[in-house]
């Protein structure tokens, strides 16, 4: 097994993330690439609903996946060794989230091929993140079961920012003072055009729902160009 | 019920932060004061695991609690319901952490009596916590069995802080593949000297160690004064 790449990423010394990240979108949209930028808390399963998804995808569409963290490359490995598909790990040197600049430095270090998918899996972190465009399409967040329906009320930012929010490990429903209602309304209060999509991805349950709605996202992205 | 009170806190001027923690250790010491700086993700249980810990100490010292959260004083509200004991809420407004300066806002704002123990619930984020030195006498953080036991290989900061690791959620070990002998190896690996500490603060189990260790922490600080 070849060993993932690793990029460390440079602090940005663009002022305007705004600006650079709308440039980012537009680039983005010439050449066809839709870019999901997909967060959450630590340990709520983004690589594990990520695998899920891309197998889905993988025979339907180009994808490739960027993998930020702090250290360590275990999720990029997990994502190539699961699905075959291109990762690379985006070091971020201690930095709590990636703005525009950032993903660009990713985005360069892909392979040449062109994909019709790229998602970025940003550092676990419900705060940082939220206040940083990276320059994609969507972005989407998961709230594990286990995390509590309240995080909406607790990290209002995340919530407003986010047009999809996947709730992850219904398996363990039981097991949790976990209500999807409540869920459903505290993510409204947040953001009223959300969609909250429940799933479970070490069964596989419900991320057909998921992986049909980016299907579509990606379509209609290519479709406009 | 009376509100909770709820203090906006501001962002802090002074450049040097470490001296800052170290003074404000120094006073807290001289106050017999003992602050715990507890940290964790969104949703491993904070609050839970404050309200079980409390009620097991409440009797032998006198206990206040500081809530940081970004948004919203429903945990300030929760372990003044559930505990008596005294909660002030502490509203970061959007900012990820707390550093030295931030902590005193909030000390500032306790009621005018003296506690033996403080403690400050931090700002749910495994990454800039981390990176700031509260004036804390010690750092604890939670880690629930949902998030993985892989952690401490992904937020090496967060664990080499943290005296104490607290593992919680064990009742919901079968159903996670959550390895204790390896979160214990991943702990050591960035701290040696950390405790590792499995309780469930949902039923109670374990707490005792957890408020037995603290209450000895207290003790020997209160008695080197």
């Amino acid at each position: 097994m070849d060993e993932v790449k690793v990029i460390e990423i440079k602090k940005s010394i663009f002022a305007d993330n705004e600006k650079d990240a709308d440039d980012l979108r537009k680039e983005l949209k010439r050449k066809g690439v839709y870019l999901l930028n997909l967060m959450s808390s630590p340990g709520s399963g983004k690589t594990t609903t990520l695998i899920q998804t891309i197998n889905r995808l993988k025979d339907k569409i180009r994808v490739a996946v960027m993998e930020a963290d702090i250290d360590s490359d275990v999720d990029a490995v997990r994502i190539r060794e699961a699905t075959g598909v291109p990762s690379i790990q985006l070091h971020t040197g201690g930095m709590c989230h990636l703005d525009a600049e950032m993903t660009r430095q990713g985005l360069e270090n892909l392979p040449p091929d062109t994909f019709d998918l790229v998602v970025l899996e940003n550092v676990g972190n419900l705060v940082c993140p939220a206040e940083f465009d990276t320059g994609a399409v969507r972005n989407a967040m998961i709230l594990s079961v286990p995390e509590g329906d309240d995080k909406p009320l607790k990290y209002p930012l995340m919530f407003s920012v986010c047009d999809v929010v996947v709730v992850n490990k219904t398996d363990v429903l039981p097991y949790f003072d976990f209500d999807l209602d409540k869920c459903r309304e505290h993510v409204r209060m947040r953001n009223p055009a959300a969609r909250v999509i429940p799933l479970c991805a070490r069964t596989g349950e419900g991320v057909d729902a998921f992986a049909g709605w980016l299907l579509e996202e990606v379509k209609a992205w290519k479709e406009n160009q």
